[in-house]
């Protein structure tokens, strides 16, 4: 993905509460639909334990605009807040520079 | 965090080769000497097994470059390259905006 450069990544660093119930369906839910935005990207995603770090990729802001405005995504974000997480960082980026590695 | 508009983030996504003799002095080795730098804002990291992400943040592109050329961390970098990963991706991004959200 080095033609990233002068698309966006949000990085979504988050905590889970411990109120789970519901949580891994719309968790999968969100990154279905998040796919099918125009100007997605792509998404990369790791938890251990309550502690987790999404980095999804778009085209443009106004990409993000749009997702962060669907209106399941905008019920999830209200479960997120009331329900799942204890706390959570989100950052809009411009990706400057872009760099892959893959061993030979 | 919300004032980490207009700083800085280093995306790096990877999977572990496998071979991790080593690996982790060297990781906490980084951890410690990047907090050190000027400009280091903080870093956040998940691992699940293979997979991790680490963000790290700072204050402007040349406390990026002065930390990408620390002897220490240029040594760590090759030997990521010949032995800990099989594959990286490594985004230089430009914070453009940031919310951040603790449960009350």
């Amino acid at each position: 993905m080095s033609d990233l450069v002068g698309c966006y990544a949000v990085i979504f660093t988050n905590q889970l509460s411990g109120n789970a119930d519901g949580y891994d369906a719309t968790k999968d839910l969100m990154v279905e639909l998040s796919a099918k935005q125009p100007g997605y990207l792509g998404i990369k995603s790791v938890r251990d334990g309550v502690d987790g770090i999404t980095v999804s990729y778009w085209e443009s802001e106004d990409a993000i605009a749009q997702w962060k405005a669907n209106a399941d995504h905008a019920i999830a974000q209200a479960q997120g807040r009331n329900k799942y997480y204890s706390e959570f960082q989100l950052q809009v980026c411009r990706i400057e520079r872009a760099y892959d590695f893959k061993a030979s």
